[in-house]
C-alpha cells in the first residue's frame, strides 16, 4: 500500500539500491510514516511538566541524558596527555563542532597557561622583533574563519590489511570544525617588518613538548590567524588557550597550539616534529615532506557502525566532506559499493576549508548494501578509492589517508566498516 | 612621531572623530605598535612549559582563567527559574555563541526531560494526528540554519527615562546565534495532512509554565524547524532539550522550547503568553499584537562599558547586527554621536537572520567621543534612533526595542551607556 502511494507521487531512484532524488522531501512526498498515529499513543503529562524546573547557571552544560556523547581518547604508555581525543562524529550533526567535543591531539598534555603571563614573540628575519601580550593583541582588528581542522594521522587505521571493526569516531574522529576569530598574522609580521630574504616561518608552542613546525611565509601572509576565540569564546585549553596558530586547510599539527613564538626564517627549520613524523611514505620508498593542505575527503556519519537501522524504509544518509584546497564542489553517494553514484545535497553555507554537511535520501529495502561517499573539491580533485591510495603509498602509510570509506549494511540493519 | 608616520602612509579618516578606512589594515598601514620590542621584554620559559600538561577528558571546558565569562541572570521573586540569563556579548567575538553562553529566557525553569519518554504530538486540523518519538524524528531528513534568537524584551531598559548604567550584557544580552539542525516542520505537517481551513499553529512547551504561542501556518510551512541540535550537539536543556521550535527571525519566545505539541488551527489561540505579554504598546494607547520578526538592530560590543580603553591610538570598534527580515545590508558607525557616519566592514559569511559581525578601525585621540552603530537590512529598513522609536511607542514600551545605542567615551577611556 505505502510503496504504491510513494510511487504515485514520483519518488524515483537516482542510483542503485534505493538512493532517491533529494527533492522528494521538498515536494512533501517523503511519507516516512515514522510517526505513530495519535490514537495509538495519547500524549502523557510527564513529571517534568508538573513542577518548576531548574534555575540559571553562568555556564551551561549538556543534558545529563547525553553523557554518552563524549570524546574517546588514548595516550602513549606512561603519559596522560600524549595522544588524541576523538570527536563523536556519529552523534553530532550540522557543520559546527561544539567546543566540548572538538578533537584534540597533544604531544605532552594540555598546559595550564596563565593568559596574563603568556607572551607571543615575533623575531628572526624581521626589522624589529616584537613581543605581544594578550591585551596588546586585543587592540588589533580581528577576522573570523569557519574552518575544519584535521589531524594528519586521521584515518590511519585504513592502512591496515583488514578493515578495523570500529565506528566512525574511532576511525575518523580527528576532524572538527569551528569558527575561529583572531588577528591576522600578516598584520603582526608587517609591523615587525619582514626581511626580503625570508620565505618561511617557524611556529612554536608553549607546551612541554615545544611542538614546532615550519610553514611557508606565503601562507602566513595570506589567511593565517593568531586565533583567540573558538566558536565565540576564548580558545579552549585543549585547543591552544590562550592562542593558537590557524593555517586554514593545513594539517592539524601545523596549527600550533599554545603559540608562543613565530620566527621568520629563510629555510624550513627541520624540527623534530617535521622530520621524525608527518611525512608521507610513498610506494617507491621515498617520503614526501611538507605536504601541508589536507586533501578532499568525505565520510558518512549516519547511518554508520553502532547506529543500527530498525526496519526497511526511508532513511537519510548524512555525512561530512571537506578539502584543504577550498570549497567542496560535489559529494556523491553510493549504496551499492561504488557501482552507481548520485549527487547528494550540500547544506548551506558551503564555505572554503570548512566541513560541509551532505545529505541523501535512501529507501533501504532491508537487504544488503554498501554505503560510500566521494568528495570532489573546487579544484576538480576527486577523493580516491582506498586501493588507488594504497597503490601510490604502499602498505606502510600513516598520514593523509583520504580514501573512500565503506559501511556494509547487513539485512538486520547492522553496519560495519568494510573494504569495498 | 608616530602620528606623522601614519599620515605618511595615507590613513585617511572616513568620518568624524577618528573613524578610519577599513582598508588600512589590509594595506599593512595600521602601525598599532601595540607590541613591545623584544629587547625590552625577553621571552620567559614559564612553569607550564616545564612539565607535562593535563590529560584528556570526554567533554571539555573553558580555561579556569575564564571563569568570569558567564551569563548573568535574575529570577522573579520566589522562583529560581522564571527569568532570564544573558550572554556576555562584550567578552565573546565572532558570529557563533558557544552553547554554554547562549542566552536563556524561561517561564518556569528548565525541565529535566527524559528524551526517551518525550513525545511530539501534531494534531488539530490535520487528516491524521501523529505522535513522534525522538527516534522517529531522527529518520527524517535534517536541515541546518545558522540563526540568531532574540528575546522580545531585549533592550527594554532603553525605555527608561535616564540611561541605565550597565554594560552591554545587562542591557542587550538576550540575543545569541547558533547553528540549529533538525527536521522541517513542513515535512511533519505534510505527513499529518493539513486541512485547507487551517492558517495558524499553536506550539506548546513541556515546561511547567506550558509556554504556548500561536504562529502563522505560512511560517511553519516555510523555514520552521523542529531543532534537535545546537552547534552540532543536542539542544541544551536551557534551550529546549530534547527539541525546540525554530522560527528563524521571529521573537525568541515563539521558538518554543521543550516542544511537545503542535496544534493546527484556523485562528490564533490567544494563549496567556500572547495576550498578557509580548504585545507592543503604541503612543496612541493601542497595542500591536502578533508582531513576529525582530526588527533590524545593531550594537557595539567592543569597546563598551567595563572595557576601559588604555591610552589614545588605534582601536577596533566591533559589534553585532541582525534582522529578522533577512540579511544585514549595511552597518554604519559614528564616533561623534551621530553627526557623521561611515560604513563598517561586515565579516563573512553574512547570512539571513544570523548575527553579523561588523568591524571598523578607529583612532581614538584620547578625548571625548560617543560611539553608535546603525543597521540597515536587505529590505531597506534602517534601525531608528531611540527618540524616533519612543515617539511612536510612547513612554511605556517594553518589547522590540531596537533603537540606536550610544556609548560615551570619557578622556580617561571609560565608557558609559548614554542617550545621544
Amino acid at each position: 500500500m505505502r510503496r504504491s502511494r510513494r510511487q504515485d507521487i514520483g519518488v524515483e531512484p537516482v542510483a542503485g539500491n534505493g538512493l532517491l532524488d533529494r527533492r522528494i522531501f521538498l515536494a512533501g512526498g517523503a511519507a516516512l510514516a515514522a510517526g505513530t498515529t495519535a490514537q495509538a499513543e495519547p500524549l502523557a503529562t510527564e513529571s517534568w511538566s508538573r513542577v518548576p524546573g531548574a534555575g540559571f547557571v553562568p555556564y551551561g552544560q549538556p543534558s545529563r541524558f547525553e553523557s554518552k556523547v563524549g570524546r574517546i581518547f588514548a595516550s602513549a604508555p606512561g603519559t596522560t596527555g600524549t595522544g588524541a581525543a576523538r570527536t563523536p562524529l556519529h552523534l553530532i550533526d550540522g557543520l559546527i563542532t561544539p567546543n566540548g567535543l572538538h578533537f584534540e591531539r597533544s604531544h605532552s598534555g594540555i598546559p595550564d597557561i596563565d593568559p596574563d603571563a603568556h607572551r607571543l614573540l615575533i623575531h628572526g628575519l624581521v626589522r624589529r622583533p616584537l613581543v605581544f601580550t594578550l591585551e596588546a593583541l586585543a587592540r588589533y582588528p580581528m577576522e573570523s574563519r569557519i574552518t575544519f581542522l584535521e589531524c594528519a594521522g586521521n584515518g590511519q587505521l585504513l592502512n591496515a590489511r583488514e578493515p578495523a571493526q570500529a565506528n566512525v569516531q574511532a576511525l575518523q574522529g580527528l576532524v572538527s570544525c569551528a569558527e575561529w576569530t583572531g588577528v591576522r598574522l600578516a598584520a603582526l609580521l608587517q609591523e615587525a617588518g619582514v626581511d626580503p630574504r625570508a620565505s618561511w616561518i617557524l611556529a612554536e608552542g608553549a607546551d612541554a613538548a615545544g611542538m614546532s613546525r615550519s610553514a611557508p611565509l606565503a601562507k602566513a601572509m595570506d589567511d593565517a590567524l593568531i586565533a583567540l576565540y573558538q566558536n565565540g569564546e576564548r580558545v579552549r585549553p585543549s585547543n591552544g588557550y590562550p592562542m593558537r596558530l590557524l593555517l586554514p586547510g593545513f594539517e592539524g599539527n601545523m596549527n600550533v597550539k599554545w603559540l608562543r613564538r613565530i620566527k621568520v626564517t629563510d629555510t624550513p627549520t627541520m624540527t623534530k616534529d617535521e622530520t621524525s613524523k608527518y611525512t608521507i611514505l610513498q610506494s617507491s620508498g621515498k617520503a614526501l615532506q611538507f605536504v601541508f593542505p589536507m586533501e578532499a575527503k568525505s565520510l558518512i556519519t549516519r547511518p554508520s557502525p553502532g547506529l543500527t537501522m530498525k526496519g526497511a524504509g526511508l532513511y537519510e544518509i548524512s555525512g561530512l566532506a571537506w578539502s584543504g584546497y577550498g570549497k567542496v564542489a560535489k559529494v556523491e553517494v553510493s549504496a551499492d559499493g561504488g557501482k552507481s553514484w548520485a549527487a547528494a545535497a550540500l547544506a548551506e553555507p558551503v564555505l572554503s576549508r570548512a566541513l560541509t554537511r551532505f545529505r541523501m535520501p535512501w529507501r533501504w529495502d532491508g537487504g544488503e548494501a554498501v554505503l560510500q561517499s566521494r568528495a570532489t573539491d573546487e579544484t576538480g580533485y576527486v577523493q580516491p578509492t582506498r586501493s588507488e591510495l594504497l597503490a601510490r603509498r604502499g602498505p606502510n602509510g600513516v598520514y593523509h589517508h583520504n580514501g573512500i570509506m565503506s559501511w556494509s549494511v547487513a539485512p538486520g540493519g547492522e553496519l560495519k566498516h568494510a573494504y569495498a
